[in-house]
C-alpha cells in the first residue's frame, strides 16, 4: 500500500477507525489510476486491503463481495466507471463499463442509481474531459454517502433514545440488527449502525443482538467486528434466535438496512429480514429500516412483484469459511455430497410490517405518503418527479 | 461391533435403511450389558456407531447430542436406567441414574416421561428383579415409539396428499421442515419426516425444503442425509430463506417436530420454528406439528411461561464443524475473538400459529379441546387424568 491509503477527503472525527486509525471502506490510492478497498471476504479473521486498477477488477470485487452493502457498491461502481474512462473515454467504453458493473448484483438499487449518476455527469462531455469529471463525480457520490449516513444516524439516534425512555427500568437498550448495514456497507458511518455508534459515543448503554446472517455471515463476521472495533457491547446469535428473544422482551427495537426500498415502503434487504419483521410485529417491537434516499426506487411500489431477487451460488450454503486450528482461513463442507441447495440472497418485507423508514431527512411512515412527505420533489405533479 | 448390531426386534419392511441395510438409531448390543447408538455428531460426513455400557456414558451421549431428538432421547434414557440397574439395582442407584439422565436436557418432555415410566416399572419390584424388567420396559418404550410414529405418519400422509390435491397444477408437493424430526430423532420412522417418507414410497412427488437449522445444523447434516439415503428429493436452505419461499408460493405445507407440546397446543421445538410458523401464518401456508403423545406435557398450558428453554454453549454459535479439504472433520471459528454469543436451543410457537397437531390418533386442533377430543382419558373429570 506504499504510504497507506490516501483518503478522498479527510475523515471527520466521528469517522470509523480500524485499530485506532481513521479509515474508510474505499479510497483513491492514486488519483486517476487506482482505488483502494478493504477485502471484506477476509474479515473478521484477516484485515486485508486491495488495490483496484480496472473496471473489470471492480466488477469482480462487487460480484464476489469483497465490497458489499448497497451504499458501498454504489460508490464502488462509480469509481469503476472512473477507472474505465481513464483507460478509454469513448462512448463505447463508457457503455461497456456501465453494463459490466450493472450486471454484478441485481437487487441493490444504489448500484444502478450511482451508474446513472455517472452516465449523466460524463456522457454530455467530450471524451477528453470525461475521466477527470468521473473521478470528481465518484468522489462526490462517496462524500454524499457519508453525509447522508450522518444525517440518518441522528434521526435514528432519537429512536434509540425513545426506546430507552420507554423501557425505563432496564439498564440497557437492546437493538437487534440483521446482516451488516454498518460502516463496511457504506463509505463511512453505516446506515443501520450509524445511530448505534452515535448512541454509544454519547453514553447511551446500547447493546446489539447481531444476527449471524447465513449464508455469508455478514453479521457474525462484519457487524460483530465493527462493534468490537468501536467498543459497542454486542452478542452474536444465530438467525433462528431473534424471535425467541423478542418473545422474552429482550429486544427494544430492530434496525436494519436495505438494498432497495420501493416508493410504497416495501423493503428488500438481506434474506431473513422478513422473518425478523414478522416477529417484531407479533411482539410489538418497533422495526425500523435505515434508508438513505439513493436506496429508494421511486419507480416501483410492490416490492414482492417488482424487485429482482439475486440467487447466489449453492456453495455459499453448502460450505463455510472460518479460522482453522492452524490460524489460517479454511473452508469446510456442511452438507452431505448429493444434497442440492438454494440460495436466494434477499427477501422483501412488506411496508405493513415496517414501523418507520429512517432517512437523511427524518423518519417516514413506510408508505407512499410517508415518503413523499419527506421527499415532496418526488410527487408526480411536481417538476423533477 | 463384532457381527454388527443386534436389533431389539427385527425392523419391519418400512424401516429406515443405511446403505440399503435396515437400521435403527438405538439397539441392544448385548442383552443386559450394552446398547448401540449412531454417533449423530459425526453425520453426514462419517457414519459411526458407539457401544454404550453405563448410564454415565448414556447421559454424556445425550448431553453432547450423539443421540438427540425428543423421542430418541426418551428411549436412550430408558436404556440408561437399564444399564444402571444391571450394575446396581438398589433404590439409591435407581434414583441416582434417573437424576443424572433427567439433568442432561431440560426442554424435551419425552426424557422425563420415559424416566418416570422406568421408575414406575421397576421401583415396586425387589432389586434382584429390576434389571430384567428395566431392559424389557426400555425395549417396550423403544417399540412403542416406532408404532406411534408409524400411526402418526399415516395421518400426516393424508395432509400431504390434501396439499397436493389443493395445489393441483404443480408437479410436486413442497414441504418445508426445520431441524431433524426424522428417523434419527426417533427410534425409527421419524415424526415430521414419517409422512414424507410414506408419501415418497407411495409415489407422491414430494420435495422437501430443508432448513439447515443453525447452530448445530441438524437439517443440513441429518435431515438432508436421511432424505438422501431414502432417495427423497430435497433442497437445503439457510434458516433465513423459508419466509421468502413462502411469499413466492413455493411451500405447500410445513411439518416440524416438537420437544414438548403443552396441553393447550403451544409447541416448543428447535430455535427458529416460531419464525417459520409466523411466515406460514402470514402466507396462508398450513403449519403442522408432528406430536407423538409422549411429547405432550399435560401438566402445563402456557408454553412461553412454563417450558424451560435450554441455553447451550456459545461455541456452538462461534465455531462450526465440517468436512475439510483433507476429508476429515474439522472445526473452524466464525466470529471475531472477543464477540460473545448467546445460544437458546428452543423456542415456543404459540398454538394460534399452528394449523394442526399430527398425533398417533389423528390430527388435532392445537388447543386444549382439540387434544382432549383425541385423548379423552386426559379430561380432568375422568379417571387417569
Amino acid at each position: 500500500m506504499g504510504g497507506g491509503p490516501q483518503h478522498f477527503g479527510q475523515p471527520e472525527s466521528n469517522a470509523m477507525k480500524v485499530q485506532g486509525k481513521p479509515m474508510r471502506t474505499i479510497w483513491v490510492e492514486a488519483e486517476g489510476a487506482a482505488v483502494g478497498i478493504i477485502d471484506q471476504t477476509r474479515l473478521p479473521h484477516e484485515f486485508v486491503t486491495r488495490r483496484i486498477e480496472t473496471a473489470e477488477a471492480m466488477a469482480e470485487a462487487i460480484r464476489i463481495m469483497r465490497v458489499r452493502g448497497a451504499p458501498l457498491i454504489g460508490a464502488a461502481a462509480a469509481y469503476g466507471v472512473a477507472l474505465a474512462l481513464t483507460r478509454d473515454p469513448a462512448d463505447a467504453a463508457l457503455s461497456s463499463a456501465i453494463d459490466l458493473l450493472t450486471a454484478t448484483r441485481p437487487t441493490a438499487i444504489n448500484l444502478r442509481w450511482a451508474l446513472e449518476e455517472m452516465r449523466a455527469a460524463v456522457a454530455p462531455l467530450p471524451p477528453k474531459r470525461r475521466a477527470a469529471t468521473a473521478w470528481a463525480r465518484a468522489g462526490e457520490i462517496a462524500e454524499a454517502d457519508v453525509a447522508l449516513n450522518r444525517a440518518l444516524g441522528e434521526h435514528g439516534l432519537a429512536l434509540i433514545e425513545q426506546a430507552r425512555a420507554r423501557q425505563g427500568k432496564r439498564d440497557r437498550v437492546d437493538v437487534l440488527t440483521h446482516c451488516n448495514a454498518g460502516w463496511l456497507a457504506t463509505v463511512d458511518c453505516g446506515t443501520a449502525l450509524a445511530p448505534i455508534f452515535m448512541a454509544h459515543d454519547r453514553g447511551t448503554p446500547v447493546h446489539v443482538w447481531v444476527d449471524e446472517t447465513r449464508p455469508r455471515n455478514q453479521g457474525a463476521s462484519l457487524t460483530a467486528w465493527e462493534l468490537l472495533q468501536h467498543g459497542v457491547p454486542h452478542t452474536v446469535i444465530v438467525d433462528n434466535a431473534g424471535g425467541h428473544l423478542m418473545q422474552r422482551g429482550d429486544v427494544d427495537l430492530c434496525i436494519v438496512g436495505t438494498d432497495r426500498t420501493t416508493a410504497a415502503g416495501d423493503v428488500a434487504n438481506k434474506i431473513g429480514t422478513y422473518l425478523k419483521a414478522l416477529a417484531a410485529h407479533d411482539n410489538g417491537v418497533p422495526f425500523y429500516v435505515a434508508v438513505p434516499s439513493p436506496s429508494i426506487d421511486w419507480s416501483i411500489e410492490d416490492g414482492l412483484a417488482s424487485i429482482p431477487i439475486e440467487e447466489r451460488a449453492q456453495s455459499e450454503v453448502t460450505e463455510i469459511a472460518g479460522r482453522g486450528v492452524g490460524g489460517g482461513i479454511t473452508q469446510v463442507r456442511l452438507t452431505p455430497g448429493g444434497s442440492p441447495a438454494a440460495n436466494p440472497a434477499f427477501d422483501v418485507t412488506p411496508a405493513r410490517l415496517v414501523t418507520g423508514l429512517i432517512t437523511e431527512r427524518g423518519v417516514a411512515k413506510a408508505s407512499r405518503e410517508g415518503l413523499l412527505a419527506l421527499f415532496p420533489e418526488r410527487r408526480p405533479n411536481r417538476a423533477g418527479a
